[in-house]
């Protein structure tokens, strides 16, 4: 019996699709209304959430879909989940929700057992946790983290502030407000508040208007695929845009007190980078004194068959912070090193320093990910998928060219011959009853949750064949 | 019978104080446990919610507290609530938390009852609602509403980008990344990612180390007490701070595209400012073509007597933003002008936008205050206990002085003669079962919940008139 099986008895067989256009009547309708008090314009459709289940979604209309972009990668185990139901249910659930604590002042007695589930799948080399409620937050608290380090590394970690520094922080000027910067990657996504959007380049939209930190971009590799026929074009590709980060961090006017990345570059169109780039990025982080930070916000939770996706580089020394958010449902970030906690209490602190209702959850997936072997199980449907995606791209290869994912379980992806092309076939696929995201400018990205199997592998490669056959 | 008596037919008639110190034993060694993962300097003891009780905290000694600090002022209705534990085992709200959508792109059916149940206690004037998930998120999502509003203001809001701004964005330059300003005031306190920490003047703590917006800062009332002693030396003041105001937003060499102000500064103090200092700004925000955004983050939710502090100002047109969290669980910020939805869809925006558990939790305390007519009681009990303060002040000038919060409900105020006086008091009220917070440097701040009554009232004073006898 196959995982969702085992989860989603009444899991459909099979999508739905009622209505001749997607959104339906009955999405239009109640999108038209919710217009009125909230921006509707990004909506698709309206779920019908008590409907959904397992790997399917369904909309106010009756339409059900197959689900592989997931809440935007965040669904890790699929609709109405019971383990999660029961988790929700708890009395421990119950408490965090109705007694939400300001965990850093008075923590409740079960807060070290919450942070414990989800630290039993921290990344290999990390043991410690700080809490934050999404994406964009956790790593703007990792930015904290490493511009406190940075400077009590400068004044020594038990080195109180200096006079001068407490008076000019209050008017946000040097010493006290320091000119430092977060090294990022062109195309890179790490969130749309201001500190992450400056870290942010992947399209004008998120982040234009916004007053930023003008802070360093590097290049990402850009690979040729397949790659085991390209491998001395992007081994070239790593050394070259590793030379560019040595000059940044050697050149650049601020010091950079860290880097900030993601393992495989996701809205920013799932770019690849090899265990050599990481590692020489690791390397280099070390000779010059900054921070290596490893953004597995979309990466993280098992999709590409470690628990992070990071681990497939056994990076040495492990990175200094690896933040998570989407799947996990929490956010925050995992670390090792003491001295990444400030020095003096109430710098790294807010009122509530994360939500222990979503930390619950977190835990329960957790736990499900390892008791129910799910990793293993993305790993194999990833294969799978992959291979039949290989013999799809010979088939269209304008249409699904550039094929990437290749032993990173489900977390697949390829480029459509244009943005038209792309949008086109994403909107196909609705009316095919697959619900799929983009990502970048032209590119399809897969993100199906763990307990996707070879047999909704089946149904979405046979629809992808009948969309892209029909062009 | 009183509202705490309905809601909570076995809360304690009075605190229990089990140990010779606080933290007791056993907070103690699960504090030493927490450490090994968590930062946990700040904590003051280990919660026992499941024992905690209305308006009484429990911890894991058996020690049980009067709560007139609420999780930082964060807990509407005390301790257990009947009404929210309703809420949280509500189907809605296990869905909620096992299938949190992507709200943006896939909202569920319930969303618009969800966001209406919030909207039916919006503030005067505005109707519309955008939600993020902390009290910084939530000013820094007004932020970036306001800098895209003073972009559209320039080149129309139908019009879109030029290639130059999309260009240089991606550089984090300007055009694309303009060079904007948010004025703030000293003493202010917004957050502590970093725009909002930009923003924030309270404490060099808050902020040190991390690289700032140079943002200008006015400077916020500072009154004599008792009020109506000294009503001309405070219109001067409020003069005085106009001022600064007019020649910041007339000089300051980026323009300001919005104000930010506290309708009473907490962290900073609970520093007041006048209906007509704020009507003075909000005249002042529109003749130099700047939003005026009120921060309700901790003063929101009823404590002052209004659902919304700056309601008693009666501000004429409303203010252009209005941003919430706290006691409110959820968090995020009220509008009313269309033309603060950006020209674009997906420019604000991001995977979650907002946490629909915290917004059904932050329904059902708005449907409880309505219905249970608990502003009226917070008024009721606040003049009452502000009376008793008043009687305590004349007994003790020293240690109790500048009291302020008068018509103000529970939402009271006053000096201690020092820092370490104040930090001795606190320490002692928890001694003797009454857990209280500070502000600024020096000051005491009550932040009860909505259900706390004359009971309670009596008990604090009784306990504040004890400590301060044994000076």
């Amino acid at each position: 019996m196959s995982v969702s099986e085992t989860y989603y008895p009444s899991e459909p067989t099979a999508p739905v699709v009622k209505t001749s256009a997607i959104p339906g009547p009955e999405s239009q309708k109640q999108t038209k209304e919710l217009s009125t008090v909230f921006d509707t314009r990004p909506v698709y459709f309206v779920a019908d959430y008590e409907k959904s289940n397992g790997n399917y979604i369904a909309d106010v209309d009756g339409n059900v879909y197959l689900d592989v972009y997931a809440q935007i990668a965040s669904i890790a185990l699929g609709y109405n989940n019971p383990a999660l139901i029961e988790a929700a249910k708890s009395p421990e659930m119950i408490r965090a929700l109705v007694e939400r604590p300001a965990l850093g002042n008075f923590p409740g007695k079960d807060f070290k057992q919450i942070l414990d589930n989800i630290l039993k799948v921290a990344p290999k080399g990390q043991d410690k946790i700080w809490s934050g409620l999404s994406g964009a937050d956790a790593n703007e608290l990792a930015f904290k983290a490493a511009f406190m380090h940075y400077q009590a590394k400068k004044r020594g970690y038990a080195t109180g502030f200096s006079e001068e520094e407490e008076a000019t922080t209050m008017l946000n000027q040097s010493p006290g407000s320091p000119e430092l910067a977060i090294l990022s990657f062109k195309r890179a996504f790490h969130g749309r508040l201001f500190a992450s959007a400056s870290a942010t380049c992947s399209k004008p939209i998120h982040k234009i208007d916004l007053p930023s930190f003008k802070w360093p971009k590097a290049e990402y590799p850009d690979y040729k695929y397949p790659l085991e026929d390209n491998a001395e074009y992007n081994d070239a590709e790593d050394k070259r845009c590793l030379a560019i980060v040595e000059n940044l961090l050697n050149d650049w006017h601020a010091p950079v007190a860290a880097v900030i990345i993601e393992p495989i570059q996701s809205e920013g169109g799932d770019n690849h980078g090899s265990a050599a780039f990481f590692q020489g990025l690791r390397d280099l982080t070390l000779k010059y004194g900054s921070l290596l930070i490893i953004d597995e916000v979309q990466t993280g939770v098992g999709a590409t068959g470690t628990m992070w996706a990071h681990e497939h580089f056994n990076l040495s020394p492990a990175p200094d912070m690896v933040t998570f958010s989407k799947k996990f449902q929490s956010a925050g970030y995992f670390f090792h090193d003491p001295e990444l906690v400030p020095n003096y209490s109430y710098r790294q602190f807010n009122t509530w320093c994360g939500d222990p209702a979503r930390m619950i959850i977190a835990g329960a997936i957790a736990k499900e990910v390892v008791d129910k072997n799910l990793i293993a199980n993305a790993k194999e449907v990833g294969d799978y998928l992959f291979g039949k995606l290989e013999e799809l791209s010979k088939k269209y290869p304008t249409e699904l060219s550039k094929l990437r994912g290749k032993g990173r379980a489900t977390f697949i992806a390829w480029d459509a011959s244009s943005s038209e092309a792309r949008n086109n076939f994403l909107a196909k696929m609705k009316l095919n009853g697959v619900n799929v995201g983009g990502c970048a400018d032209h590119s399809i990205r897969l993100r199906p949750t763990l307990t996707f199997g070879k047999k909704h592998a089946d149904l979405l490669v046979a629809t992808i064949d009948k969309v892209l056959s029909e062009n």
